[in-house]
C-alpha cells in the first residue's frame, strides 16, 4: 500500500495527475459514427464509451469492473444526526460478507467484483463539534487504505460507503467546500424526523464554527470534518486517476468524498462520472457545483455504491453497442447521405 | 391470432380490462420494509418490483423478457420528413435478422428475446396528407398482429419500432389525442435539417386538417394518422394487458402508439412504464400528457425498443434485491427502532 508521509506529499500527488487521451476518444467517435444509427442517436451511451476511452486511454473495455466500499463510524453520532445507532455500520459490514445487502445483489448483476474495507469500526472518528474527526496521520493513513484497495489491472471501479453518520460529515465538507452552510446540505439521511435534520444543520454549524482555520485547506478541512471512509474514497478516487482507471462516483457522501480533489486541481474529476443521483438533499447541488449530470435519477438514497453499481448497467450496454454493432458498409444500410 | 372482426369490436376490447393486482403489490411492499435498507431507501426499484407483481397478479418474475419490434413504411415519406430513405426500413430490419443493430446488443445485455415483425413493408400506408394511412381493414389486421405477438407466458414485453417516416405519423397522433399542432409534436426524428422540420410541420397540420371528421374517436385517428408498427404496438400492449403482462414503452412512436388507449380507459396504460425519455421533442410533452415518468434520461432517439431494452437492466437489477437481501431479523442488523 503506498504510504503518504506528510499532507505535503498527498497533495503533491493531487497535483501530479495524467492527462486524458483525447486519441482513444476520437476513435471511438469514429467508430459511433460508421454505426447503423443515425449521428448521436445513442446520446449518453456514446459519450459514455468515449470517455472509457478517454480516461483508460486505449480502446474501452469492462472485463475487470470492482465495486469498493468503505466502511467508517463517526464521533458525531453522539450529536442525535442519524436515524439508526451507530452499532449498524459493522452489522452492515457483516451482511456484506454474507451476501445480504443491496450492493451484494447489484455488484453481481453488474458483473462487478464486490470488496468492502472496513476502516477502524471500533475507534469511531472524533465528534467534529469537538475536534478535528482525524488527526494528520489518521486521515493520511484512511487515504492510502484507499488509494491501495484499487486493482492497478481493474478498468473501471464504483466507489462507495457504509457509515452511520456520515452524511452529516459529507454536509459539512460540501458546505466547506462550497458555501451555503446546513440549510443547503443536511438532508434525512438514512431517515431522521424534523427534529433530527435540525440538529444536523446545527451540528454542521458548530463544526464549521469550530475548524473555521482549516476551510481553505482542501486536504484538512477532509481530515477535520470528513471521516475514514471518506478520505478512503478520495484516495480511491486518486488512484484511479493516475492509474488511468475510470470511475463511477455513488452518491452524496461518495461524492462529497472527492470533491476536495477539484479544489486543489480543477479538472481532478474529470475520470468520474456520477452513477446517479441521490434522493440526499444535498446530491443535487453537489453535482451542480462538481458539473457532474449524473446517469440515473431514481430516487435511491442507499450508499453502498449502489447508484454507481446500476450505472455499471449502462456502461455494459453502452460498450456492447459499441463493439456489437454493424457499420452501415457491412449491413448493407443506406446512409442519410444516400 | 386473435382477429378483430370491426373497430366495434376492437373497442369493445379496449374497455374491457382487467384490474390491477392489489396484493401481490403488498406483498412485495411488505417484504420491502424488513429488507436491509432504510426504508424506501432504493426509491423507484422498489416502485418497479411493485408494479410488476401488481400486474403480473403474483410474486413478480422477469425469467421470460421480450423485445417486440414492428417495422412499416409510411407513405408521407414522399412529403421529404426524413433524412433517410424509405428503403432503410427494410434494410434495418435486414440489419436486425443478422444481429448488427443496436437492439440485437441491448437485448442481449438486457437477457430479453428479441422477435421482429415486418408489416407489408413493400405496401407503404398511404400519405396522410392524402387519404387515411390505412383503412379500417389494415389498421385491425396490424392491430391484430400485434396482439399475436404477445407471447402469453411473457413475463414482460418491450414494445419498439422501426419506420422511416415514423415521427411523423407519431406526431400527427399526439396531436391529435392532446392538441398543439405540428409546433408541439414534431422533431428532428433521424436528424431532418430545419427545412426538413419546416415540412414535417406543415404535414401534420395538413393531416390533422384532412382527417378533422374522425379526430375524436381514438381507434380511427390512429388508422388514419398512424402506422402499421404502430397499430402493432396498440395490439401488443392491449394484449399485454389483458393477459397480466408488464409493458416497457420505448421512444416517441411507441409511447404516441399506444396512447390512443387512454382516451377509451384513462387506466389503460397501468401495466406500462416508460423506459426513458427520448431526445426527440414530443416525447416529453408526451409522457407528460399520459402521468409517465420515465426510468431513464439519456438523450437517446434509436428506437428500437433500445431505451426500454435499456430499462430491463434496471428491472433486473430491482427484481434482484427484493428477492436476494437479507431481511433486519436474517441479518441480524438492528432496525431504525431499535
Amino acid at each position: 500500500m503506498p504510504g503518504f508521509t506528510s499532507m505535503a506529499d498527498l497533495r503533491a500527488a493531487c497535483l501530479d495527475l495524467p492527462d486524458d487521451d483525447a486519441a482513444a476518444a476520437a476513435a471511438v467517435a469514429r467508430r459511433e459514427a460508421q454505426l447503423t444509427k443515425p449521428p448521436k442517436s445513442l446520446g449518453r451511451l456514446e459519450d459514455m464509451v468515449a470517455w472509457l476511452a478517454r480516461w483508460q486511454g486505449r480502446a474501452p473495455r469492462l472485463d475487470k469492473v470492482e465495486v469498493l466500499v468503505f466502511a467508517g463510524n463517526h464521533g458525531v453520532t453522539a450529536q442525535g444526526v442519524s436515524a439508526y445507532p451507530a452499532a449498524v455500520t459493522a452489522q452492515m459490514v457483516a451482511n456484506f460478507s454474507a451476501g445480504g445487502a443491496a450492493i451484494n445483489q447489484l455488484a453481481r448483476v453488474a458483473g462487478a467484483g464486490l470488496r468492502v474495507f472496513s476502516l477502524s469500526l471500533d475507534e469511531p472518528t472524533a465528534d467534529i463539534t469537538q475536534a478535528p474527526a482525524m488527526g494528520e496521520a489518521e486521515f493520511l493513513s484512511a487515504v492510502a487504505a484507499g488509494y491501495g484497495a484499487v486493482a492497478p489491472d481493474a478498468d473501471l471501479v464504483c466507489l462507495g460507503e457504509m457509515g452511520i453518520g456520515n452524511t452529516t460529515a459529507a454536509a459539512a465538507v460540501a458546505a466547506a467546500l462550497f458555501g451555503g452552510g446546513g440549510a443547503r446540505w443536511a438532508g434525512r439521511g438514512t431517515g431522521v424526523d424534523d427534529q433530527g435534520l435540525a440538529r444536523k444543520r446545527a451540528v454542521i454549524a458548530a463544526a464549521l464554527a469550530r475548524h473555521a482555520a482549516v476551510l481553505g485547506d482542501p486536504l484538512r478541512l477532509a481530515a477535520s470534518l470528513g471521516g475514514r471512509e471518506l478520505a478512503a474514497i478520495l484516495g480511491a478516487t486518486l488512484a484511479a486517476r493516475r492509474q488511468g482507471i475510470p470511475v463511477l462516483l455513488d452518491g452524496f457522501v461518495s461524492t462529497a468524498a472527492a470533491a476536495p480533489l477539484t479544489k486543489l486541481r480543477a479538472d481532478a474529476l474529470g475520470h468520474a462520472l456520477a452513477g446517479h443521483v441521490s434522493a440526499e438533499a444535498g446530491h443535487r447541488h453537489l453535482l451542480d457545483e462538481l458539473r457532474l449530470k449524473p446517469l440515473l435519477d431514481l430516487d435511491m438514497r442507499l450508499g453502498e455504491a449502489s447508484g454507481a453499481a446500476l450505472a455499471v448497467l449502462l456502461l455494459r450496454a453502452a460498450l456492447a453497442c459499441h463493439t456489437g454493432m454493424a457499420t452501415f458498409a457491412e449491413a448493407g444500410v443506406s446512409d442519410k447521405a444516400s
